[in-house]
């Protein structure tokens, strides 16, 4: 089915020299992980014979979307990859599953929905009658959640992908062990998980990182069971394919997406879905509001192969037309089975925003910006009383035990402007996040922590820091921050550098911002944009950290950037369509991609160009300098040979 | 003259909004500088009311093509501002300059020139036998530097027009005496440079910023008396503003411009450098190669309101045909003459790239990725000598002495790549630029050191607290740096990431990176990209350290934004043509502008509007608890009115 205008890019388009490849269990034969593995070009020697590079491998969220053999389309959904898994633990069990009403796609009439189904040209499978009869799942006794099993020390599939998907190049590694050495491809700098230097921030010295050399099965279960990292997947949403968020990971980032009463429908935020894990989404939240919530979150669970997560209270607003006085607990309750059945594997639930904080935020810059925050605020000032999500916090917690939904404990009065940055109101709600925090999981249920917003760049640590101390090392998901309010139109970049840096304080996950953030909704270039913008952000946290391999990929690009192997840069980026054609702009030839020269300074002038000459001119050098010792040649000779031999000293802190 | 494709914006159309207006000297009455004021609509007060809103003035690198009222052309190129002040401190005199030989334009026939010329549709008056005569300035004694009258206790026109430019805020507030007082706005979160927290990099106990709460002109002469800081302004480039490079001010950006031999033409260059400046660029580099080297430098400098960088070497080299083997000291010394007679600001010379750190390059990932490098250590390769600008190190502090050009010493050995960051090669030459800081010191000219390049995030402090150590506290000016290797296509981002967080550990100016890096030649809306995206770099390290009044901007334009006044927030915004842009593409109805809801989330559920009910409630609530308490109420009031007082209480730091 094809809902893509004509001649736009498909999230189903594969990348450029790029193959699907699965990795499969030890622990559990069913697991199978998916990567992306991209061929490279020879690298031609001076004396002009062939050397292969070996295939690079990376981490690809894309999900049977970007595996050219899968047949599937978004009007049947994803294969539910899970649902063996979940059934084999023999703790769930099916039931007759709440039933839909009007008011959970915001009243939408049913003549409106056919005629917008109609619209969509027969968008018909997963609203038929037989969907609608789609049977729940439901503990029938303990916590279903990651964090219960790995408490028991119980290693589960999901774990083992993870330790498999997370440990990239040491899988290839193994999986290769006959053909492949290794090479100074895999030489990596000591990183922040490694090694305290001088120069390493004071959260490292409380808060120490702990990456081992391989990302164990036994490792993941670990973290998970520490309460340092979640592993998002409702019993409900078995089409997900595992992935984890903790510190001791790789830092993933969330794109968000959603209708809005202004624009959008359900056929863009499906495509803007599985366009956003094309290029690297770890998890999509849908923040979807207005009409047609329901509809449009079970297009997308149906369809993503990464963790969904939400915002409850939306929804609850949309049953009560919009009044935030009107909500109540069992609005809300009724909303949490609702999307806890769809099979939502996050939700955002604003409970750290107490009565007693909403007056701080009054002298504030820019008050309350968070809509679910100024949802509670205004829902407790005007009852006078406690939040009803920090009263029924075990209530809650009970429902998301028996789905495994995770807590995205939300920073309901994060800062909106620098100027509001890390104020009592912030940090007094950070504070009783600690305490849901500890709460939840009592009652064996995975959280992480929500966190800011907009902080200039000197005040990141500090809200690393609070937020490692204060929420038990629960992990922390962060919008941006934002490092300055002052370029409207650029807000992916003003937030990318807050990201980056905060994501190496210990962030394990980083909310994408888009450049139309503040300004409009998204489109799917803008889409792109931040999801690009955050990845790069994302990894250069990864090699300050020290994660292992994650070096890999920037040396690869980096020795076909300096071998000319144009295509090989392209398509090793994260974006090689833009590459590509950035490059062609200078120079459209083909045969320019092949050439010994870069497009910035020409045939004729080209440092890498020199530096190839002077390379082969040292080894020369080297070789008749040794000779000349030998001969018992003059000092001058002597000192050349000696600077002559560091040549094969490495330069690398460790292998 | 029209230079421009029809349709595309220009350099100097005027962004929206905005007025030219100049701020006098005191102690030189001839001092006025440009700054550009922005004029803002009012606030609607809940009750209706109009308050004004002061408008804000910002910083402005355009020079006279920033005023709608300057009525030159780049055929006439810009008034001699600084022509009296050099004058009048009678120790410079005219001479008969250096005869423009065929060489310098890199062998160009005259009927090439003719032809050239006239495809350029006359551009005439530049190169008429007339400006051909004009006869440059030379010292005639002592130094004539601005670190040299720093030291003698001088406080030159320049050093005051730079104390009124980086004093922006405070400047505005003395020159308003009557009717401004100090409001909210001037709020300020405490800088690295005011406080050391906790959370506080190493490098800042080592090397504090000294940062006052106000720049004064003799604050300014002291930085450069110190060698912190430096004013690059040669004396036979008249048409400059005065700007100052040093981690005790405001962090300046550097945009790359320059012809190749694969493409571009002078008009071309021109125009880029007054489109580079027009959206921030604090100076520009010209690194021109090829043919009409020295012509283009020559339409570059008479047309620079901002100081003009060269790397000589790459002229020298197109006079000796692209050989470095055949370069010679002679050869250079002529090519440093011509260009300090034209008015080039400062120079990168890359003189720390000796002999024997070359063989260290071999065993790299990337090599030597500096041209200037590579073809000093070809050179030196070569000849098996050392590097000649090193062994003339205090011929070439002669000549700039006499001109007052400034180092930029270059890092010739910078790392290209993640893998070859920090390594034995970089950090040898870094030691040997302290070594040439010093001795260029001695002869009294400006330093600055150049560093780079490609390093993980948590590598980048290491450089920061090694330059400043080994050079002596002498500013620090890098390239980036690139914090991964996998984005090509966007490595305006993954570099602007590293320049923010250099920038704020201390580094004076960010040498931009465009998204064509690695990939093409830059266009003029790679430049814009790359200039804003280093803007906003620059000031999140300003708001970091505290520069006193940087937040300003930040607090007007959140205000505006909490304000829903639209506009207001496009113009205050570093690119209110994209902000703008954006906004309409959700919302493009005029009336959308003015409207009381943001585009992101529609007319009904703004978090904003809910804020401004909250904080009206909350106010009405603290009055209405307060009278109640007053006739003895319940302790649930007494405890509401209570938190209700905090409303009052200010968030901030320090004012």
């Amino acid at each position: 089915m094809n809902i893509e205008p004509a001649g736009e890019k498909k999230s189903t388009d594969p990348l450029p020299n790029s193959s699907r490849v699965y990795v499969g269990g030890t622990l559990h034969p069913s697991v199978r992980v998916p990567m992306r593995e991209i061929a490279l070009s020879p690298t031609k020697t001076f004396s002009g014979e062939l050397e292969a590079n070996e295939p690079v491998r990376v981490y690809d969220t894309s999900g049977p979307w970007g595996d050219p053999s899968f047949e599937g389309d978004v009007d049947s959904g994803l294969p539910a990859l899970r649902r063996e898994w979940i059934l084999n633990r023999n703790d769930v069990a099916e039931y007759d599953g709440r039933e839909i009403k009007p008011q959970d796609n915001g009243y939408l009439s049913t003549s409106h929905a056919q005629i917008a189904s109609e619209k969509r040209g027969g968008l018909s499978a997963l609203t038929s009658p037989e969907n609608a009869k789609r049977r729940p799942l439901k503990a029938t006794g303990h916590p279903v959640t990651q964090l219960w099993y790995a408490r028991q020390g119980i290693i589960t599939p999901e774990m083992e992908f993870i330790a498999i998907r997370e440990n990239l190049r040491a899988a290839r590694l193994a999986d290769y062990t006959n053909d492949i050495v290794r090479s100074d491809l895999d030489k990596q700098h000591s990183g922040s998980a490694q090694q305290q230097s001088d120069y390493t921030p004071s959260v490292f010295r409380r808060f120490p990182q702990r990456i081992p050399k391989e990302i164990t099965p036994e490792f993941v279960r670990g973290e998970v069971a520490a309460g340092r990292a979640i592993i998002p997947a409702n019993i409900n949403h078995p089409e997900l394919e595992p992935m984890i968020i903790g510190r001791n990971f790789l830092v993933k980032i969330n794109a968000n997406i959603g209708n809005s009463a202004v624009a959008s429908s359900i056929e863009e935020e499906v495509e803007k879905m599985r366009w956003a894990t094309k290029w690297g989404a770890d998890t999509v939240m849908d923040l979807s509001t207005g009409k047609n919530i329901h509809a449009t979150r079970e297009w997308i669970l149906r369809n993503s192969p990464v963790p969904i997560g939400t915002v409850p209270i939306y929804q609850a607003l949309e049953k009560v037309s919009g009044k935030a006085e009107d909500l109540t607990w069992e609005i809300f309750r009724d909303t949490l089975i609702e999307q806890a059945e769809q099979g939502v594997d996050y939700f955002t639930i604003h409970a750290g925003v107490l009565l007693r904080f909403v007056p701080m935020t009054a002298s504030r810059m820019t008050g309350i910006v968070s809509r679910g925050g100024s949802i509670m605020a205004k829902w407790c000032l005007s009852h006078h009383k406690e939040n009803f999500l920090y009263t029924h916090w075990d209530d809650i917690c009970d429902i998301m035990a028996a789905y495994d939904v995770s807590f995205s404990i939300g920073d309901g009065l994060r800062p909106g402007s620098i100027a509001d940055a890390n104020d009592k109101a912030q940090f007094g709600e950070l504070e009783v996040q600690g305490e849901l925090t500890a709460r939840a999981w009592a009652k064996g249920v995975q959280v992480m922590n929500e966190g800011p917003g907009h902080v200039p760049m000197h005040m990141i640590e500090e809200n690393m820091a609070k937020q490692l101390e204060w929420c038990h090392e629960a992990p922390f998901y962060t919008l941006g921050p934002l490092t300055t309010d002052i370029a409207p139109g650029y807000d992916h970049i003003t937030s990318g550098i807050g990201a980056a840096m905060i994501g190496w304080y210990g962030c394990a996950m980083l909310c994408y911002v888009t450049p139309k953030e503040h300004l409009g909704l998204p489109n799917k270039q803008d889409v792109k944009e931040g999801v690009i913008t955050y990845k790069l952000a994302a990894h250069a946290a990864d090699l300050a950290k020290g994660h292992p391999g994650a070096q890999y990929r920037d040396n690869a690009l980096s020795k076909a950037r300096f071998e000319f192997r144009w295509e090989d840069q392209f398509n090793l980026g994260l974006d090689p369509e833009r590459a590509r054609e950035f490059h062609d702009e200078t120079l459209p030839q083909e045969g320019a991609k092949s050439a010994h020269f870069c497009s910035m300074c020409g045939p004729h002038f080209c440092s890498m160009k020199i530096t190839e000459d002077v390379r082969k001119y040292a080894a020369e050098q080297a070789i008749s300098e040794e000779e000349a010792l030998a001969k018992g040649m003059s000092e001058k000779s002597k000192e050349f040979a000696e600077n002559g031999r560091e040549l094969y000293q490495k330069a690398f802190d460790s292998v």
